[in-house]
């Protein structure tokens, strides 16, 4: 089998590299044409315009973007007119599942079939496989069985869950047939999602874990000079941050890198993404490498529309999405409003700098 | 009737001032003698020492505490030996209610009547009154009313509740027994913990119409370099926040104060709080004097403390309450966990400095 | 001036009769004939059709639509073609903005002017005024300004915010104009959101407080059939809800409807909102009318969505929404995956039915 | 090595199986004799009295108590007047780490070391091994070293982290010093408060796949029933529930035993949790057997209290444990408080029954 990659980012270029370990034909375009050059030395074969690029594929022609959501619509408006009746495009990026179903729509009335794969994995998908979560027509997805199946991890990657002997699913080799056009785009959005949620959720243990080290800060307000917003009573009260509020933790000095090396082996919260916090803290203890202003991807938002169009309550991947928000600087406001009610009914003024 | 107060900070001084308005006399002492000059112009007796002011005391004596809740106990160690059988003290601040109900053990087995009093009004609180929750024995708030309703707006204060016309509770006058000891701190912490949800709810959408203002965050991001989980082919795409998020609102230019005036009148919700938010957004639009690094009074934590005992779900007081944490930078090394975790599985390097 | 009124509904009824107090002429339709009659009788002209309705009015005409947001562009779909250039239409509903904004470009292609005023109030509106919250064309929102002062509750209202004496704002009579087609919408959309998370700030006050009333529903664990997920060693563990966790709340027994009473007069908490509560509580100390299954009216949900498209952290009124959103049972499999877990993990099995 | 364990629960017979099986003799101990008998079979030594129970046993003494975290005083209180100085305690449930700093300072003053062991890996234990969280005097910890090391899952478990391979530390065999007393319930507290955040996430988005399935329940309200606060003109629109949002979701099927199922394979969102999630949705895709009223083990309660006095915010650990307690009803009253409100200001009756 032959497919066509577009975009040599991180994701596309590692793609590849599974494809042709696994015996797939790759025909490779990237704007960018040192990007291609590692990959042709594997195998692959590069071309340097559109219309090369399509004249190489084999008719049906597959095609796998893995572009930015963004550009989606830039490259398919130059790519469709190339293209015939009975091609098959497929998005593996993280695009909305509604601009999916309208690319979709849209390309069906050239005999087009577009195809939807979430697409997880990160950059340990060149070894581990990736995990790919499928929308569009059943018997596209069906004929493009052996490109998922090259891509995914594979039957032994993990135990076989109990109970499923028998069953012979794609998903226990790690790929799956989610639903009509949009559906692998959903799937990999509420996947995103729940990201956040395990993400934060670890990152809030860490984080009372290391303030424990310092006693927290609490601690720092003696108790004369504590701030009440009933009883004011000295001039210095508006300079301290927080109450008289008893800690009575003990000066814990916790070693994070090996508390969360020790999770990884028989615990609840063993996951991947554990294993990788914990390789991360090995590296870099007290993380000074991180800036700690979080990007977020986009889908973690979308999957909260999503669910408030369902009423669905989600309210820890909304407080893990608004912490990364806060991260930001995006409250900065909303606290400036805090102070100044805190300034008007109390007479209270913060202090300037962060403590 | 006469009483004395402890304490001559914002709060305990306006009440005094208060108490002489209602032909109340006050006995005060504070340790700092400068505070006192100014209520004994105004008909308060000073004293220089606790056993001056006890001295001036008519028994059974009425003293009244106003002081930071981490020096109460210190207070009253001083404080209770020189006290008799029959005295009442009463704790105005915002102590934890089991310090209270502690305390009123304590003092009981002397014969002390020791009274909680919760209460709100901050510095306006000498013109508007202060409202008033009340804890201890019954008999003895009874016997303290005419404090109580010296100190308490008065049922004038605002229209009578419907259908009540025929009730006769001190309610309606702005001031309330609640109960056996602790009982007023109790309802006093509920009360401030409302307060921290109202004002955050506030914060919140007046930080969304800032932001509409300037076209939000979202709006940074350009489509040629976007940042998606699954899909960065270009070498910027580290450098950028946000994703290629759809953000169609147009560039309004609300202004923000008028805003808050506008809804003082006839809207749902009017309140204080939002009074007193249209004046600090007169008196400074963009509030820069205000820091936005806020501090909390400790009884937030304690109403989730109290929460969490009794198996209640309190998510919008605790969103309040971690936003304070937060604008105090206590998320921070939580930040830089996502940030290593998304450089570990993405290749994601967050940008340097907040954007 | 003379106004024609489309939806006489609770909202719509009550602002033709403060229209007509206030010497505006009215012309008055709606779908169903009875809810005219009693308007007629105050002196409104009732009419049969649109056509007539559109008949009756001079022009420019003046039309205010207070219809449900769902069917705004059906009522315009029937009323436009009606219409003349220089007409103008006001959505007076909680539409969308970004509807507005499209129904606004679409009259006017037809010359028709298209206002949107957010209106607050409530059924307490007809006594005291509507907050209004306009968009549009800013010369025609001073065109229509007898309209908007007539319906807002006037300077009079509330006392004035401090150092606003010289100004001459509209604001200070309760309706402003707010920017461009939606800006009222919009403004009204963080309004409503807002008062999301007031009213939840108060719920769960009220229920911690209730909840110490009966203990709370930890106490009802005995230590003799505790539920820790380590050491499950009876056959009876199965069956208990809650966790050996300490509740020493003394058995309070609060008063809800005097401790809402006592917070109307000089608390930092008193609202509207809390006006309103207090009179529920008087009426019914028990809220056993209620059924607790909280609707939205999607204008929660809208600003959620308009605080993602700008990346802005609104914890608070997602927490209060969804908070509305279990109320009615939609949390249930979210609930019901966790039970799973906890089963699989911990062999543990929840009690059937609610404790 | 010989280990005497008292209690005999799921958690404390696995261990006692593992011991043996690694060649550590156990004494044992239950008040319910019948679970002594299968492990009588497999080589422990019963016992029939506390005295007994001590009298097997070889000094210095090692005593583990696997009991539910509320009967653990009343343990200690008959065990300890039999042992003698040197001997060791290990508390390996669920205790509140300053329970353990209590317990181990009177332990102490008879010189009885005391060790806090939290201990995670469930019914599962026996096979994997468990995760071992260590608190108390490290040179009492180093001894003991031969039990947690038979009890751990030990290094092959799960593949070294990276750049760990010149380390010797016991953490990549599945147990950790921490630090002293109560240092393994804290980081075991920790661990919980987690893994709580970690289920709400998987539960949060396996109910929007499900709730896209049916269409959500916003689609249940029709156009010509709407309820929208503003413009409520229908008698029929107290009946509804939800408002006229958008739902342009398409009708997704998902299967999501298949869904859980291929996440196992490649995805960032792999875990343990989530095997045991597809597990739970193999067996019973609707979770019909589930209540869905989710109990509280109290240790996510704890650690958000440690959270609070280190100001440390936590709102994703808060946000899932506030649902459990929804879940159990807890939140009902708050929301009866809702439904009064919107009928105060709006005239709006909620509907009787959930939708």
């Amino acid at each position: 089998m032959q497919l066509g990659m577009i975009g040599l980012g991180r994701m596309g270029s590692n793609m590849v590299q599974r494809l042709l370990n696994n015996d797939i034909a790759c025909v490779i375009y990237d704007a960018a044409p040192t990007k291609m050059t590692p990959l042709q030395d594997l195998g692959a074969t590069a071309t340097s315009t559109l219309d090369a690029f399509v004249a190489q594929l084999n008719t049906p022609r597959i095609i796998w973007l893995m572009v930015p959501a963004a550009v989606v619509d830039t490259v398919l408006a130059k790519l469709s007119p190339l293209l015939s009746a009975g091609d098959m495009v497929i998005d593996g990026g993280n695009s909305h599942y509604k601009d999916t179903i309208r690319r979709s729509a849209t390309l069906r009335s050239a005999g087009i079939h577009y195809v939807d794969v979430g697409t997880s994995g990160g950059v340990f998908g060149l070894e581990r496989g990736y995990c790919l979560m499928i929308g569009g027509e059943q018997d596209i997805a069906t004929y493009l069985d052996p490109i998922f199946s090259a891509l995914a991890p594979g039957e032994s990657a993990v135990p076989k869950t109990s109970g499923r002997a028998t069953q012979n699913s794609t998903s226990e080799r790690g790929y799956l047939y989610c639903g009509p056009s949009g559906a692998g785009h959903f799937v990999k959005m509420v996947h995103n999602g729940i990201e956040y949620g395990m993400m934060a959720a670890y990152a809030e243990g860490m984080n009372l874990l290391k303030q424990a080290q310092s006693g927290g800060q609490s601690n720092t307000a003696s108790t004369s000079a504590v701030n009440t917003e009933a009883s004011n009573n000295s001039n210095t009260s508006n300079t301290v941050l927080t109450s008289p509020f008893p800690s009575e933790n003990p000066p814990y000095a916790f070693d994070l890198p090996e508390i969360a090396e020790v999770w990884r082996r028989g615990s609840v919260i063993s996951s991947w993404l554990l294993d990788l916090t914990a390789h991360a803290l090995h590296e870099d203890p007290n993380l000074e490498q991180y800036s700690g202003h979080v990007s977020d991807s986009g889908e973690g938002r979308w999957m909260v529309m999503a669910a408030l169009e369902e009423a669905v309550p989600v309210p820890v991947l909304s407080a893990a999405l608004y912490a990364r928000f806060s991260s930001r600087g995006q409250a900065d406001f909303a606290n400036k409003i805090l102070s100044a009610m805190r300034h008007q009914f109390g007479g209270h003024l913060e202090p300037p700098s962060k403590n």
